[in-house]
């Protein structure tokens, strides 16, 4: 019923009962649109800050996008209404919203288009989806067979939901002249000084259409009917009325009335999106729809096949071939465009969180090492000359920090060196470290390097008599926000991070020419985790921080939020546990945080607030930071199995974030496979019912971290300042893989084996035994031949 | 289909799809409820500020109430679901969601309960609900009746929306021990100092049952299935599954398996509502289902009652009979209680604007006068020492004012002498003038004498060298905002406004003993007058006013915007208008703004954005200030029209306001009989089609000034410092009425009837006729009977 397919496509569907929050999902410059497999759709668009031209039919409020999206009979979606005329039969494409099952299905989400193949009483639909690369709107495929032996008389109908757009204003209307339908609004407001923030929006919602209409409904409500949005009354009629709304709830029907020879096919091509006002609709007909190049091409067909390319830009620098077939559709294609996405949109916000614009862009350095390059110093010119870096990047002037960026984190330095460690180890480009850039209000400046020496200074400096660092409003735990907000509770794994970053920062120093300077935040590292081993180590794991009243919490005496990931897992970076710890550990994570489907970020989730602690304690029991299976927090405890070498620990769990193919697991996730989301609902051992669903979220630090794990850990094809270090960590139970791996322009042809009696890893470059396992001196432009000799298990 | 109600109820439905829209709405202290006929409900609660526990199945913006309410399949609704066991047919009611038209239907909007009696399949089901007086709850109850021949095996499924409660947390579960259903949640926020102000919430939501229901279901998605909310799969099982809501979206569904010999009926109760917490639910079901008074009633049976009392308390002070059946039946039940329900609840808001707490409460001056007494002090006590009244009246600590209260309006200070000279008509309780209040801030205090000079003062002095008020971002006209925002823009209306307020309080200074203060506010009235008739007359009507680059707009020229509503009707008020320019605005309102429908604000409606003016000129044609036929400012230029004693034309717009039980008019305004919305769709000449719609909006200050119109003008019984004043204007159709009128705790019976022969009013107490038609010395506990002799037509 649902497999990974092997052709240019991810993943097909073949229910649409199955699953019914799978979803696939397309980006441009300018958009981003969630479809759901049953013809649900939420889409947003910039101008500058996200915007809407599909809306609910009720005022929704602005937010950020909601985890397990909820569903509705009236949700905005994109469908086609298809009736027999001759018996009045009546389904939908691609389910909703009649909900007539049919008898074929497939919904199939590709890389740059999403697609269904729908038969249902001898009429074939196909539907696709893509985008332009740089417009905000969506380009519509529909194509209609007549599958059956005899001649059929029907009428289509494609449906584009406008919804509520504004209580100030709103109607719309068909245009003869643009062949399509136009829906306008103003975007409410109440003071003046609002007006000219909203005067150059694109409060228009259009639908154009290659093919005239026979006729059309603009007006929600008179389409309906008694009917209602699952039997429009309107559809029953041989025509519709050609109606338009007045302050009525707009919608974008259109009706084709056609004969079909057993066999024959129609295909009509629709966009729909934002525009300003009509003057540019006419433009974007006459574009996509009216000028042909000299091939014949109009812009449409231009507009798909440049949106293709730009996807397919977003290849990552590894192809593996591995026995674990899912694994290998993942991380060549999957996972890759994800951090494509992250790397080139930021979101598709104005203001995002520095810790995620920098790790998406830490992602970038795999693809688009340039754009992560600018990132970093764009990221850098807004830190403050204390050396505290903001709670987000603004991107666009007159942008401003909204929702969780109006409270104080103390955690955004510790992101500098750890992120920036992957653009040098790709590039070697140390050259970044000496570029001159800003202070936030451009009255100082500095290079990169001092600007990173003063946010390491800075954390250094924002510790407590005993060296623990300050966890203030949070760390990287938004909603733990009442830990220390008076100034005096400390957090466990910030200072563990802080070490770690150090240490980072340390290396850095050094592989940059600087080794005077490495010394102190070796120095500093080594105080750090000493300090945490004191405080903060409760017997068989690490306390996650200090209340401002003193209180040890994320330890062995606590009912609820006895142990968290965090710490854990980057105690294994910092160096803070040693072997016995890190062997105590890893049994409590395993023991207390382990689940089917991956590490819990918390355990037993709370199920009550807890005022020293804060908000992430109402949080639901089992989501987002409360207890879920944070995928970005499991990704790295798995980067931190693999700094310490427990390769076996750290397969199993990557392989936990990765839905297979099979059927059960699925289900219970609801979602595709391939697809990671910020998280699987937690809680496994106290809601076993819930645990294992996803939020349905694609926006998630997690990519870039698997990448990582996949480079520096699974496959170990690292870079460093020399060249590239072969240390895989392959599980016991492959016997070899065959990888290619990008680097610095070369390209690499490696194949991995056990061999019995090699003893340890042993790489070979045509022929040639490496020494220390690192290839240097790679030429741009060339390609390798790499064999890599790994001990048999059973040796 | 449709008509009002000879019993105690207002009016009764007879189907569910003549007037979809149709709803009644009920209040208490804590709520209100707007309940539509086919099951949907818009229901608030003050906690202090508005809040929900029936929400929308998305995250909705917090927002004031919207006009023209579009509902949709997942609408907040209260339905009941009814499964014939043996053959499996399903229907609803009222009438959503299933939407199988019943055999019968009514639906009644009663004084203090909103009842239905369905019929479908042999199957009735009444429903009924009522509210306590002061908890925010809603009792329903449920009777079912097996009206066929035979014995019948059914299920009934109450069905009571709970919806997406937050993103942070929510759940829901049956409690054995409740007896009911409870929906948890947590309010979402980010900032730790948001947790004081959301600690303390009703997060919760709970449906109690008063008979054990035999399943239950919790969680929306697995209660639809894929039968969707329409046909819902759980209901096509023997027994609902038990299931809960853990973070999916709760809904509370009970399920009753029943067996009814022919005849037979049962009934159940529920109580829906918000609770801070499981204790407090317990409570509520100690008291109002378990506890019972000696007569074996329980809480429940008591607080309907008690709220039957509490509506029966808002009598008006005037009863009618007249040729006018449904004249008679608006002015005797609805429009007191709409004036009470405004006067009592504030419109369920912690800052109401203050010229609406003004009228409000100039309402309640007929109801409650000790009520209006202490807001006009509370009103005072919140002016500015410079005589500045602020944009809204703050009636709880800590609220703060929102939306349009936070656009400076200039016009508050007028609503001062005119609201209060309705107060002191009724009640010659000129001793409020000498009540000491302090001003805003508290440091300086004066007598409400005091207090209103100031204002007047105040209005006096923002004035241009011409003598004209200042606009500012928006007077009597909220979204007027960019006329005079720079400073110098002047408005036409507040000028005329500001002069009547000038009479009236010249008058009351006069009243009060103080005519040595009248001269100089007699004297300013003639200057405005005088200013408005140099620099706003068109020739033919008076602008709207002039903008901050000097441009006079409302005028002829205008191709938009010609003429508007307001500054007509008052300049009949302050004595702007002499008789040749009252006959000219009195035609150009008769030719440019009457429709079938009422007059319209403004005319034509404006169809782009006209930068001078501003926000009106952006709303949608017909809607709110844009052209719609504004109930409000409809009802000022009717008491102009009396005030000149053009009474025809008064009676033939005041009529028009009141739907009649037409059902061609119903249909078109799509609304119940007496119920005057805060507009009607206007635009009629641009937009004929849609023009008489009702925006199902109940909050309007309308209520109080048709009240003004038929005790100032239509009957002409308004009081003054010596007694009653006997000035009836009644249309020349009608040949009598009989009045009886409450005042200063007399009761009049009234008699008035035209008279061959009589040239002048007279009017007769107990046969003695009284000089100048005042009704002097009333006793208060004594009965009156008056007789007032009226010329006939003929004469």
């Amino acid at each position: 019923m649902i497999r990974a397919s092997e052709n240019h496509e991810y993943v097909e569907l073949t229910s649409p009962t199955m699953l019914p929050k799978a979803s696939g999902f397309l980006w441009n410059e300018q958009m981003m649109i969630h479809m759901n497999c049953r013809g649900y759709a939420v889409a947003q668009f910039m101008q500058p800050e996200p915007a809407k031209y599909s809306y609910a039919p009720n005022l929704e409020a602005k937010t950020f996008m909601q985890p397990e999206q909820p569903y509705y009979a009236h949700h905005p979606g994109r469908f086609v209404y298809v009736k027999d005329e001759e018996s009045g039969e009546v389904f939908s494409a691609p389910y909703e919203p009649v909900r007539v099952l049919p008898d074929q299905y497939t919904f199939a989400v590709g890389k740059h288009n999403i697609s269904w193949k729908i038969a249902s009483g001898g009429i074939g639909i196909e539907m696709s989806l893509s985008l332009p690369k740089e417009d905000a709107m969506e380009l519509w495929r529909v194509k209609v067979t007549n599958r059956s032996p005899n001649k059929r008389n029907i009428s289509i109908y494609p449906y584009f939901t406008v919804g509520y757009m504004s209580w100030m204003n709103q109607s719309g209307e068909y245009k003869k002249d643009l062949q399509g339908i136009v829906a306008s609004s103003v975007t409410p407001y109440q003071k003046y000084q609002d007006y000219d923030k909203i005067k150059h929006l694109k409060d228009q919602t259009f639908l154009l259409a290659d093919h005239e209409p026979s006729a059309w409904e603009v007006n929600q409500e008179a389409f309906e009917g008694e009917g209602g949005i699952t039997s429009p009354s309107a559809i029953q009629q041989e025509a519709l009325s050609k109606g338009e709304a007045r302050y009525e709830t707009p919608v974008a029907v259109l009706q084709y009335r056609i004969n079909l020879d057993p066999g024959e096919e129609r295909e009509y091509r629709f966009i729909f999106g934002p525009a300003r006002d009509e003057r540019e609709i006419a433009q974007i007909r006459q574009y996509y729809f009216l000028d042909c190049d000299s091939s014949g091409e109009d812009g449409f067909v231009l507009a798909e096949r440049e949106y293709a390319d730009y996807i397919e830009e977003g290849r990552g620098c590894l192809t593996i071939t591995t026995p674990d077939a899912d694994l290998d559709n993942f991380v060549n294609h999957w996972l890759p465009r994800q951090m494509y996405y992250h790397g080139q949109t930021n979101r598709l916000t104005t203001d995002p969180q520095t810790r995620n614009y920098l790790q998406d862009n830490m992602g970038m350095s795999y693809i688009k090492p340039q754009v992560a390059r600018e990132a970093f110093l764009t990221a850098v010119s807004q830190q403050n000359v204390s050396g505290a870096m903001p709670d987000g990047i603004i991107l666009h002037e007159g942008a401003e920090l909204k929702y969780i960026n109006q409270v104080p984190h103390t955690d955004h330095c510790v992101w500098l060196p750890i992120c920036l460690s992957t653009y040098l180890d790709e590039t070697n480009d140390y050259s970044i470290l000496d570029e001159r850039v800003p202070y936030a209000g451009g009255e100082e400046n500095g290079t990169v390097f001092e600007h990173i020496n003063r946010a390491m200074h800075w954390l250094i400096h924002e510790r407590d008599e005993r060296g623990l660092n300050y966890i203030n409003q949070g760390d990287w735990c938004d909603p733990m926000n009442m830990v220390g907000y008076q100034g005096k509770g400390v957090s466990g794994w910030l200072t563990i991070a802080t070490a770690y970053a150090c240490m980072i920062w340390a290396e850095l120093c050094e592989h940059s020419s600087r080794p005077e300077f490495s010394n102190e935040f070796r120095l500093a590292a080594d105080e750090m985790n000493a300090a945490v081993n004191t405080y903060l180590w409760d017997g068989d794991w690490y306390a996650r921080g200090i209340t401002d009243d003193n209180v040890v919490f994320g330890i062995s005496a606590d009912q609820e939020g006895r142990i968290f990931i965090n710490p854990q897992g980057w105690a294994l970076l910092s160096g803070a546990a040693d072997e016995v710890k890190q062997e105590k550990l890893i049994r409590a994570v395993r023991e207390q945080l382990e689940t089917p489907y991956g590490v819990e970020k918390l355990a037993p989730s709370y199920t009550s607030m807890r005022e020293d602690v804060g908000r992430v304690t109402q949080k639901h029991p089992g989501t987002a930071e409360n207890g879920a299976v944070y995928n970005h927090a499991a990704a790295f405890y798995i980067y931190g199995l693999y700094a310490v070498g427990e390769k076996e620990d750290a397969y199993r769990l990557l392989r936990k974030m990765i839905p297979g193919p099979d059927a059960e697991d699925l289900i219970r996730r609801g979602q595709l496979p391939v697809f990671i989301p910020n998280y699987y609902r937690g809680a496994y051992r106290q809601f076993p019912h819930t645990a294992g669903r996803s939020s349905h979220l694609f926006n998630t630090g997690t990519v870039p971290w698997v990448y990582r794990c996949l480079i520096d850990g699974l496959f170990g094809l690292q870079g460093n300042p020399a060249g590239l270090q072969f240390k895989p960590q392959l599980p016991s139970a492959w016997q070899g893989v065959k990888v290619k791996r990008s680097f610095r322009g070369a390209e690499l042809h490696i194949n991995m084996k056990r061999e019995p009696g090699v003893q340890t890893i042993e790489v070979y470059v045509d022929g040639r035994l490496i020494e220390d396992g690192i290839l240097k001196d790679l030429k741009p432009g060339l390609d390798y031949n790499v064999l890599v000799k790994i001990p048999s298990v059973n040796n």
